[in-house]
């Protein structure tokens, strides 16, 4: 049985505004009505695809914590444990808290199959196949990587270089940085294939492959390991050990130094969706090469994407090559070919102190979701979204005063200790300093408008006194 | 002493998605931070341009009256008369109107100074000295426009061939059409000027010349004018007799045909800021060649236009001639060169059924405004903006229920029968078919979130009982 390591600890800008650190891209659902983290489980679940695949571990941000768990929930994916980095340090640290983790358990033998979380393969098939394959070689003890075989001189992949070898799996020449357009072509002739990130090992061997070339970042990871702290599915290494843990990536700290590192080539629509440039080209576009979706019209458009997720309508006339993307707070208008310069709107919008480029318009939480629906001096009004069985946290505001309107649904509310039950189009006023509490108690969605009044109403004027979802000493 | 009539009747969509049926272009601050219906006027008032101008007369759209009246009046004009076109008609009706109106007044001799209220004149001395130069002729009968001498082969305007002659003031050999590029370059050569529909003829002039080329227009207008409604400053025409009047513009009906035409050459900094491509062309760019309006980032854009009028923030990449106009409700993309396409994209948003086209985001009434703020099943938030002293009908609707939550300012509310005094935190809900109102009685503005909760939440769901600006009988 493999053990699915499902990476998720990213928090790319690339596709800003839709993919912020709030919800990074892994967690959206960019090319198909799953997220990017859903489709990755769903490729190693075992009723889908044959008995290959024992329960996922997932490792993931603290911040994310709750999404990631949600949305694996929702598909029916249980995980084994989802360990949260206390501070993103790359992908080789990642890897190796989950190998600690599966020794402590005395599963150091198990086959890992590591994943970023982030990426398409349209040809599951192909890659169970290849999966299948690279199994007796990485039982055998060597470190096995995915190469995807090129279908053109891309720039923004690093490459490896197979030896000249006969087999399915062969062992590596060298990795190379992502090259020049010049140099791509001459790897694309020689038989270079794309890095993907996907490998497949055993925990022992990963960790005795550290112990050899990143003896620092194993010394770390094994210090916060040491006694992780328990949280029902969520594993918490311990922060100030990892604090001390290098920033480097798996291919860096191993697959570049090792000399036991081989390839199983494969052919499975991967893509690694990592601008809307490379999301247009992995949709289904229409007779003019336009892919839309939300609400918009395109009116003598060409090879355009047109993403709206929530954002006003989006009327595009006589465009050819441009990307659009809106949501609620935000619209980005760019050429195609200059997507992958997101960063420099990112780091613009930032300069400006706009939060932005960081929070989404619709912001998670683990009871449901908000949003701002509109402000002016003295007073914001939000939606609050509450799941069924939801139960904000008992609260209070040192600055800000509030009303709650029940739009819809069934609403249980307590203010200052007196509970009452409100359903749509009453309100209850929670003045500034009262403790207070939201639950959706009924099978229903509910929905409340909030108007919060006041000289300050940042999101940091909270004292939670009790949580059912833990977040009385951390955020999110 | 010069009457100006000021011509708001059109609803173009040109400049949509800013410009719309409710609140088109003539109503909007589109290059100033005055409204184009208040540019016109200013130009045109005694204490600012010397002793010429009478108050001026306006003839607008039923559906503008109180945006009209409320500009005028904010700018500290009080014009003579507003009269509210039934239908609109096009120009030489409406000047008809005008005519007809001043005549009844005994003031028949009068000079009329025509003006559309939607262009732009940089130079308004230019402007005045131009109408000085023309009022000899227009008092000795004459029909005197003015022409705007080109400053490039333009295809969107029709021109005006000047005779032959001496002088300042020329008659006027021939109106002729919008021409293609190569005609334009022609007349450019040839010295055409720019139809810019601005005249300056005794009201008495006119009207002979309607009887003698337009009598239909005449009658038309003389019926309607019979027995006109006085409604304050407002004029109301007899709607069914002016319903059989031809809808025709002033230059067809009366210059092109009359023999008693010319025109004074003017140069004057003039743009009828047809599309968005006119509006960046009379705008003072920044190096790159951006002209950039609200909330957003350019990076790497050149010769770009971005507007934000209350819309997500603009995040424009790379952008090279384009132009981006966001609003609450709506974004348009398109070349600038595109621009004047801009109907097609009215076109298809109408073809799907949405009132996008139409109404703006932020709805005016005369107490103030209303914008939706955020919907679902079964209820929608709006924010009313009510101004000191208004007053909104008292009404009740059939279908919906409603909480109002004041968020700031105080507001009286009366629910069948029962008055209260609301200030900022406090609610009160509004059951389906209870009479209710909702006034500003203090200094300063009142916000309102109003929560619509019901199967049906349409405009149209609202019977007016008592209104201060006597819409129980008509809509605005």
């Amino acid at each position: 049985m493999i053990v699915p390591l499902l990476l998720s600890g990213g928090s790319g800008t690339r596709l800003w505004p839709l993919s912020r650190a709030d919800v990074p891209k892994q967690l959206q659902a960019l090319a198909h009505e799953d997220t990017m983290l859903q489709a990755t489980a769903m490729r190693v679940i075992d009723n889908v695809n044959g008995l290959r695949f024992d329960a996922p571990c997932v490792v993931a941000g603290e911040a994310h914590r709750f999404l990631v768990g949600e949305q694996l929930l929702h598909i029916g994916v249980q995980p084994r444990t989802i360990i949260l980095e206390p501070q993103g340090r790359n992908t080789a640290p990642a890897v190796a808290l989950a190998a600690l983790y599966l020794a402590a358990a005395g599963d150091a033998q198990s086959l890992m199959l590591v994943m970023p979380s982030d990426h398409l393969i349209a040809d599951v098939p192909a890659f169970l196949r290849a999966i299948d394959a690279a199994v007796p070689d990485a039982l055998a003890g060597k470190l096995v990587t995915f190469g995807i075989e090129p279908t053109e001189a891309a720039t923004g992949y690093g490459y490896i270089q197979p030896a000249a070898a006969a087999g399915v799996v062969r062992p590596v020449a060298r990795f190379v940085e992502k090259p020049d357009q010049e140099t791509a072509h001459r790897y694309l002739a020689e038989g270079y294939l794309w890095n993907a990130g996907i490998f497949l090992l055993k925990a022992v061997d990963y960790l005795a492959a550290l112990e050899r070339h990143a003896p620092d970042v194993l010394t770390a990871a094994r210090a916060a390991m040491q006694a992780p702290e328990r949280d029902g599915l969520f594993l918490r290494p311990e922060e100030l050990a990892f604090a001390g843990c290098p920033s480097i990536s798996i291919d860096y700290a191993v697959m570049e130094r090792a000399d036991n590192v081989c390839v199983v080539p494969v052919d499975m629509g991967w893509s690694d969706v990592g601008s809307w440039d490379a999301l247009w080209r992995v949709a289904v576009p229409d007779a003019n090469g336009n892919v839309v979706r939300g609400d918009g019209a395109l009116i003598g458009c060409r090879d355009s994407l047109v993403r709206n997720d929530g954002g006003p309508f989006v009327a595009a006339l006589g465009l050819e090559g441009m990307v659009v993307v809106a949501t609620g707070d935000a619209v980005l208008i760019a050429p195609r070919d200059r997507a992958e310069d997101i960063r420099a709107v990112v780091d613009a919008i930032e300069a400006r102190g706009l939060d932005l480029a960081r929070t989404s318009h619709e912001v998670r939480r683990p009871w449901g979701s908000y949003k701002c629906l509109g402000r002016a001096d003295g007073w914001q009004a939000k939606r609050l979204a509450v799941r069924p069985g939801g139960r904000l946290s008992l609260q209070k505001h040192a600055h800000r005063a509030e009303t709650w309107v029940v739009a819809s649904g069934v609403a249980l509310v307590s203010v200052d200790g007196v509970e009452q039950r409100l359903s749509a189009g009453q309100s209850v006023h929670i003045p500034t300093g009262a403790v207070h509490r939201l639950d959706n108690p009924g099978p229903e969605p509910l929905d409340v408008i909030e108007v919060q009044l006041g000289d300050y109403l940042g999101e940091d004027d909270i004292v939670r006194l009790a949580d059912i979802y833990g977040r009385t000493m951390r955020a999110g």
